[in-house]
């Protein structure tokens, strides 16, 4: 983990860009997480688009497969974290649509 | 921008991982278009959550900056993309809650 990410930003490991990408990487991986806590209490499905979780969730599962290929975890755990979440709103989306 | 997915998957272009790679991105990336489109039309925002979209559009923004500054132009361009359609359901889920 802190290989790649000395990889990935060139040798500046608590650097700019290293504080930049992890904060992007949470905000973007955990922001599934309020509608997913949202969705699961208020079961209301009307405004969220059916079209978007299947592309999204399946675009998801292969950025999984990608990070897993590529030997890369950080793409590996965010995306599956993601999955998780994006998997469920899919799920909820089908049962109360 | 030839060079850069070269780089990322060490020398092979077309192979197996660019295009696992590619098809992952396009997914994730226009997954939000047929959100947008939904949310425009229909103007209903009930079901979707501010604080994802407030999370989702500032993590998208960083990593825009992200690949600003480390010239990494796939990760952004992606995110250019995906930020336009992330404002535009943050604005729609301000104006419409």
């Amino acid at each position: 983990m802190r290989k790649l990410l000395q990889n990935q930003v060139g040798g500046e490991i608590y650097g700019f860009f290293t504080i930049l990408g992890v904060t992007a990487a949470f905000l973007t991986t955990f922001s599934f997480l309020p509608q997913t806590i949202k969705t699961i209490k208020e079961k209301n499905t009307e405004g969220i688009s059916l079209l978007m979780y299947g592309m999204f969730t399946a675009g998801v599962f292969l950025w999984l497969l990608y990070g897993f290929y590529t030997k890369d975890l950080p793409v590996f755990f965010a995306n599956l974290i993601t999955f998780s979440f994006a998997i469920t709103i899919l799920t909820l989306k089908l049962k109360y649509r």
